[in-house]
């Protein structure tokens, strides 16, 4: 269930109830593929106070496979992590780094990345695999197509994620039918760069009654003014009561653009992938930390930050760990560049609770700098 | 300063009291060459009871250099750990790391191994470099002869490590002269397995009087019966009233047998090296974690131990993270087995302190499986 609180414009303050406990949105989720934020024990996590993370039936299913995970109870006991769990379908993942993808009617053939085998996943299949993954959340297996792509491959394209869409709510609610508890499921919208395609997707989409929706197939090398277009565009034909849910998006300025126009949850491997390799975010914008003149610099990675790291550990030390190819770095890093996207995230909730939302993006961008 | 405060046969339990505070002995000392604990933040370091951790001046020396760690404020700041440091001298490190090494009289040349560049350390240089570094506890720079290695080139090489030790104390003693807090120092003894050269080496080292006593050149490919015999006929030579350290040492069982014997120090490696290499040390025994048996396996690593890994994850979930290649592989490894390190330490102080030493050794070793 999905409740929208207060709202400042088109930006909405809500809270979205799971089995697992609820998030307050708009919210940004940490990835983790593997049933694991890279380099990050979930105490950790919960120090930097995050709400939620998405893990990937493309990465579980192949490591350790979706079985193993429900013997373990679930992914939530297995990986000790008692916050709200979405599973990302795996759709993007095929598209992005299997091999010998063949796709038809029923759904996706591909060759693993990690080890060659060959897989078929179906709608079905895929919401088979989130059962035994126990997430809170499912995402519905959907196509990606890559940019740039023609009109007609997108139209044919978004047909079929729409048909694998209602395939997919069918077979979840015939699986929950009756039952007091159960995960929710969101459906991915596709269309690329086209409004008309994004637009006739959500529209059909809307029909099934899931709850909430996804917006895939962004950040997959379009202009960033064509994603804004879009995401500007296509809101208002999504239902007032329920998320939605930008995937795969992205940086600060991304963040504020999209929950202006009322999105209400991200997910991106910015934060952490960056952080790994040494490039983390601050109140002033992206830091560099490998850079030389860091060696003999005693501030913090943010001086305006109050996490662990920053109260603990200088540019220089976290620097030399770099240099020195230690571990650590990588952990310290990617804490702080957490805790900058768990509090700015907070922040953004607090400001549209006050409604002061453009004051709060006006002061946060008069020190943060993009480059 | 140093106190024994119970003996147990030879065991003794007793207080080593530094410029930053005192650790409880016998001690196992973490190595953190580099300025940390591979994979471990120092808030896990205090959570899991670490007093003490070792530094290198042979690595810290090249990375990020002694006068980057004193423009820090020295080691304890630069790192965020605020226990007891010993810097190792870095003698056995030239000895096993660099190349192209030439020893004379006045100290030994080397080439790093990190990058090439020709170093000239001097006993006096070493103490400099750890005065910058700012360590609690210094260790004099010796020269590591290799195993096995001649009577006669372990004769020589033992006089020129004594002469170094008195070079170091004299210089030290000179710096710190009048001084009311200083750190401490302790002189290395060589001799490789030759117990007369061993013997000798510590007659002469004790003149020096040094704060703590350190037995170098050993588990370097020696035979145990050896390094055995060596800890058993040498303690007898060492005054009563200093600790003695045994550098590089070990398994439980050796460091049974040494504390025993009357060692009081240790480092090592191998809780934490081994974890990185899925290997990890529990009540009953080794356990490779990356043995497909694991998969499954709802157990913690040690289904005896209360550290925060073993009471939160499976075997089966970091048999994964280490299948998937994930860094949280190495740090929840590492962190259970400098906790099994921790915990033996102190249980060992427990029994030296109630007289029931080698009846806890017993049922240890009832357990406790050496391969």
């Amino acid at each position: 269930m999905f409740k929208v609180l207060e709202k400042d414009g088109n930006a909405r303050y809500g809270i979205l109830y799971t089995k697992s406990g609820y998030i307050e949105t708009p919210a940004f989720l940490p990835v983790a593929s593997f049933g694991t934020v890279k380099t990050m024990p979930p105490n950790s996590l919960k120090e930097i106070g995050i709400q939620g993370i998405i893990t990937n039936v493309y990465h579980l299913h192949q490591r350790p496979g979706e079985k193993i995970i429900k013997k373990f109870g679930g992914i939530h006991k297995f990986m000790s992590f008692n916050g709200v769990i979405f599973t990302d379908s795996g759709g993007y993942q095929v598209y992005s780094l299997s091999n010998l993808k063949k796709i038809n009617e029923d759904g996706v053939e591909f060759k693993s990345h990690i080890d060659g085998r060959k897989i078929f996943f179906t709608p079905e299949k895929v919401i088979e695999i989130q059962i035994d993954i126990g997430s809170d959340i499912f995402m519905t297996l959907d196509e990606c197509p890559p940019y740039p792509v023609s009109y007609e491959y997108a139209k044919e394209s978004l047909e079929l994620t729409i048909k694998w869409a209602k395939r997919s709510k069918l077979f979840f609610d015939e699986i929950f039918k009756g039952k007091n508890e159960r995960p929710l499921i969101f459906g991915i919208g596709q269309g690329s760069i086209y409004i008309d395609l994004r637009e006739k997707g959500i529209e059909i989409l809307k029909e099934y009654d899931f709850d909430g929706y996804g917006i895939g197939g962004l950040a997959v090398g379009e202009p960033e003014e064509d994603r804004k277009k879009i995401i500007s565009e296509i809101l208002s034909y999504y239902p007032e009561g329920k998320p939605r849910y930008l995937m795969g998006v992205g940086y600060p300025e991304d963040i504020f653009f999209a929950v202006k126009n009322g999105i209400d949850i991200f997910d991106c491997v910015l934060p952490t992938r960056n952080a790994r390799t040494g490039l983390v975010f601050t109140s002033y914008g992206k830091l560099r930390i490998k850079n030389a003149i860091y060696a003999e610099d005693d501030l913090p990675l943010d001086p305006e930050c109050d996490c662990y790291v920053c109260k603990n550990f200088t540019r220089g030390y976290i620097r030399h760990l770099f240099s020195s190819g230690e571990y650590l770095a990588l952990y310290l890093s990617t804490y702080h560049s957490l805790y900058f996207y768990s509090k700015l995230m907070k922040n953004i909730r607090e400001a549209i609770k006050e409604k002061r939302l453009l004051e709060f993006e006006k002061k946060f961008f008069e020190k943060y700098k993009i480059e």
